[in-house]
This record gives C-alpha cells, structure tokens and sequence, in this order.
C-alpha cells in the first residue's frame, strides 16, 4: 500500500496494517512506492478503474459491509470479464468515513473473497478518510486478445450470460421502500464477474463484449455504435430471472452479465464448461441499413444507413418497437 | 472511462465526455470496458494506486483548482520515479462534489499538464459525486529491473535529489495562519516527479530508491529496515530550500524528491542531464552494528546488531543525535 498520508498518517497506517494483516498473501508486493508485476509475453495488458461509492451506487441499509466490499470488487473485475482478460491484480483506494471504520474488516472480508475466488492478489492501494464510503478499484489483467465493443461483424449471432432482470427488481423494490425477493436482492449484492467465461468467450471467437452495467438495452446500443452494426434482439429469447418481465430485464442495470457478438458458439460446451452457467441467443447483427423482416411497424426503433449504431427489436421474427427506448416516431 | 453510473448516470456522462474533449489526445483507449497497454518485451509492470483528498492533503483555500490537479497526478507518478519506472498510462477515479464542479475543467487542466509533461496518456478512470474532492490516481509504468526500498548494501553512498524544506515550510505557513514565500509555496503546489533522473540513477546502478512523501527522516528509516542496514546522515550535507533549516528539511514530507543507494554516483553528469538540478550524496549504508564513528554521544539514535534498520546522524563526522527521532537514551 502505498503510504502518501500527508496530514494525518496514523489512523490510516493503522487502517492499512490491519488490512495488510486480514488479507495475508492475498495482498503481494506491498511496501515499496509500486508493485512489480509480469505480463505474459506476448499478452496485453489490460486495465480499467470503477468506483463504488455510497449513496451513489448503494445505500448503506441495503447491503452488508462485506457485501459492499465483494460487490465493488466484482464490479471492477467485471471489466476484465468483458474484455477476455484473466486477472493480474487489484489496486484499492479507499475512502472510510469515521462512521464505517469499524466495518472496515467486514468491507476487507468482502473484497478478499472476491480476489480469492478470481485468484488474483491486492497489489497495491490507500485508505484515506472521507464523509463517504468509495471504493476506486483499479484491475489489471492480461489477455493475448483482447475483446473489444467494437469488432461485431454482420451475420454474427447475439449472446448473453445468465439470467437478466435481478438488480433492477431489486433496486426497485428498495426504491419504492419494500425490501426485495431473496433471488432479487443477491443479483444485486453478490454478483460474480464472468471471468472464466470471457475467457471461454474470446477463445471461441467472440469478435465483441461488453458487460450489462448499463442493462441490455443501453448496453446492445454501445455494441452497435462501436461497431458501427446493427443489432436485432430477438425480445422473446432473452432470459429473465423468475418474476421479472422483458421489459425489466432490458433497463435492468448493475447486472455484470456479458453480452457478446460471435459467429456461432457451442452453448451446451459453454453451460457445461461454467457450472450450468447459461449462454442464449438472443439476436444477431446485420449491416446498418438491412431493412426490418416483414416492414417496420409504426413505433420502431430504427437509424438509416447513414446513422451507425442501429437496435431493432423483434419478437418471433417480426419487427416491433424496442421496449423503453427512445422513440423516434413519437409526437 | 468506465461507466458504471448505476444511479444518477446523467451528470457523470456529461463530466466524462466534457473531460475527455478537453483532453483530446491525452485521454486514449477510452470506451472500452477496459484500456489495453503494452509493457515492454522483457519488462515489467510497475503499479501504484495514490489519493489526494481534500481537507486531508490540502485545503480549498490553499491551492488552486488547476494546481491540485497538477499536484495529484504529479504525486501519484512520483512512485513510479522512486521505482525507476518510465510511465505507461494513468486512470483516474474522481470524486467531484457540487461547489467543486465548476472547477472540473481547470482540474483537468492540471491534470493533462502532467501527463503531457511525463509523455503518458490518461487510459481510464471515473466520475463519481461525493461530499468532498478526491482523485485516487493509479499509475502504470514499466521498467526493466524496478528499483525496491530493499536493495541498499553496505558500502553504498545516500543521494538524494534537488533541495528540501519548501514542502514542510509551506505547510507550517498555512497551518499557522499566515502565507508561505512564494517558493516554498511552490514546492508545494508545484512538485515535479523525478521520472527521468529515477530512470538514469537506476540505470546508472541504484540499489535502492523511495521517494521522500513521508520526509527524509522517515524515509530513511523506511530504507533502512527494508534493506536491513544503518544509514548514516552527514546533517550538514542535506541541500535545504533557502530558509530551511536541516531539522525542518528532515521533516518535511510530501517532497516528492528521491533518496536513493548506489556505488557511487556521478553527481555532475547528473546535474547535466537533468536541467541542473541536483543529486547531493548525504550519507553512507552500513552493515547494522558498525560502531559509530568517534564513539556515540549521549542522546545518539542508534539501533543494536539485532535490530535491523538503523538511521544514525553525523555532522562533520561526528555522530549527533538525530534530530526529531525518537531518543531511546531520553529519560
């Protein structure tokens, strides 16, 4: 851990010595001013930072510290996930307000399962104080490909990981101030990073991902643009988890399942190989500018071929407008 | 820049694209879930994760918007400096409350001036809200043999870089009310990492470098035990800022200059490849338990055979005691 503590070192020393005591060999090459790590040769590089800061991305009453420290972590692994990229090391700032310091081995606890279960080390980071809990997780990992949103190519077939709609019906039933189902509630506070099935994934040719932090919706949207496609969601196909709708599981965000572009990919290999972990269809990409199967209805979602970037929706094959997305034909 | 913004995405969006325009070329491989860098063949990765928080390492009032940016990413890249690492990329986690959103882009001015001056590019990061302003800077470096705290051997002369004290002055101004002399003040909002004297002294044979964020008396102390030996400050060789007595320059932190262990040095050639600024050899490592020179004196700071990492102090080369260092002889 680094040690830049200018005004105030002792509390957070301390903070840092019982952290560094807790994770034991899950933090490595802490004590000089950088960690020192290897790339495999050949390989990229891969890095990404997210926050998870309270009140922003959760209330305090919602999760449990350890919660708060496995999810954040998850979270920032999941970007490697989505980039096919196995884990090389986690770098934490974190932000511990007075009022959470005595949470702090909980939050440890949390993060330390998550990085043991990827089976990557903490190589470096502070804790500084602060009137909110944030955790900046920076994650580096190494791929000799590296996935990007940007390489669907017409023909290619949609798939998604797992089962959508958790974290939204859980976030809504904490929002409307009821308490969400159990199912629900441990999408939102426990969820894995898909490592292992990135890695699966750009093995067996997948030529775009991206994870659903901004929920299906948004997220095939970022697919299409980057790669300049069009992408056709068979609405009828996506899983949901039990209980949510369609609709839901399309604006459900924060769910840190992958959403990947391949030419075609062996989905019972893929459930097998990821303990049941489920792999669907649930659309395809075409150029911009193919026109809809069976003439767009009223209501449509759709671009010209001029505009990059196209999300149409359909249900058993025909065309119909992509629930919750901005309408370009509305009054 | 990642975009899990699960919860007010809007304004982060908006901060994110606005920093990324005024950044241009500085700001690469954003979009992905993920950046992807080369190390190069042969090399390692250095990493370190460093924040800067307001209130804990400045104060509003202190510093302009566009000076803490500055200041941040200079600390933050100085550990790479101290490893003798060559910089790959930075990412940035920010936590921008409201009064402070105004200042955004004279922050990222600071920010960008920093990078641009290393030749590093900013490759990933967030924006988050929060009550207070925090940047939590990651940096990525490579080198290809990372120079450690552990590495000093007997024998090897203490260096360290440019002259110390303003830091320490500037603080104790502003701490006791009144307005720190210009350079001094500079010192502080205006630190240089020494990335290119790091790559030369480790490539002229450095054993063992950190950077002084702590002050030169802790930092000695810190590579001492590392590298299990004494050192031993000559107190009236240490290059003080003017104005700075050697008490003040030995406490003063946050310098962000390098002590540093080698065979020996070509102090000169040093000067000349870095602009003129200095390297001033301050000391000597000894194997722990060597008897001071002369026989100590009352009130020596001085360590048994037993224990590992001893700082002992010298003026003309006699042993004194160490100023401000815990006396083990006082009553």
């Amino acid at each position: 851990m680094s040690d830049h503590l200018a005004m105030g070192p002792g509390r957070e020393f301390d903070a840092v010595r019982a952290l560094l005591a807790q994770w034991g060999p899950l933090a490595r090459g802490v004590g000089d001013d950088g960690a020192v790590l290897d790339v495999p040769a050949g390989e990229k590089l891969v890095v990404s930072t997210d926050s998870t800061v309270e009140d922003v991305h959760f209330r305090r009453e919602w999760l449990s510290a350890d919660e708060i420290g496995w999810r954040a972590t998850q979270a920032a692994l999941s970007d490697l996930a989505a980039m096919g990229a196995a884990p090389l090391g986690v770098l934490l700032a974190l932000t511990v307000p007075r009022a959470w310091r005595e949470e702090l081995p909980a939050l440890a606890s949390g993060i330390g399962a998550a990085m043991q279960q990827v089976g990557a080390a903490i190589v470096g980071g502070d804790v500084t104080d602060g009137d909110r809990l944030a955790l900046a997780i920076t994650v580096l990992g190494h791929a000799p490909r590296p996935l990007s949103r940007a390489g669907a190519r017409r023909g290619d077939t949609l798939y998604v990981t797992g089962s959508l709609g958790g974290p939204g019906a859980a976030l809504s039933a904490w929002l409307a101030g009821s308490t969400p189902d159990a199912a629900a509630r441990a999408r939102f506070a426990r969820p894995e990073a898909r490592i292992a099935a990135g890695l699966w994934l750009a093995q067996q040719g997948a030529t775009a991902a991206l994870d659903l932090s901004d929920g299906l919706a948004g997220d095939v949207a970022h697919l299409a643009a980057a790669s300049g496609v069009a992408c056709v969601l068979e609405l009828d196909a996506i899983p949901c988890v039990p209980g949510a709708s369609v609709d839901a599981a399309l604006q459900s965000g924060e769910e840190y399942e992958l959403l990947v572009a391949a030419p075609s990919l062996d989905t019972a290999a893929f459930a097998q190989a990821h303990g049941g972990l489920e792999l669907t269809a649930i659309g395809r990409v075409e150029a911009v500018g193919t026109p809809p199967s069976g003439g767009a209805p009223s209501g449509s979602v759709q671009g010209s071929a001029a505009q990059p970037g196209v999300v149409r929706a359909e249900r058993g094959g025909a065309p119909v407008a992509l629930p919750g997305a901005h309408d370009h034909f509305a009054p």
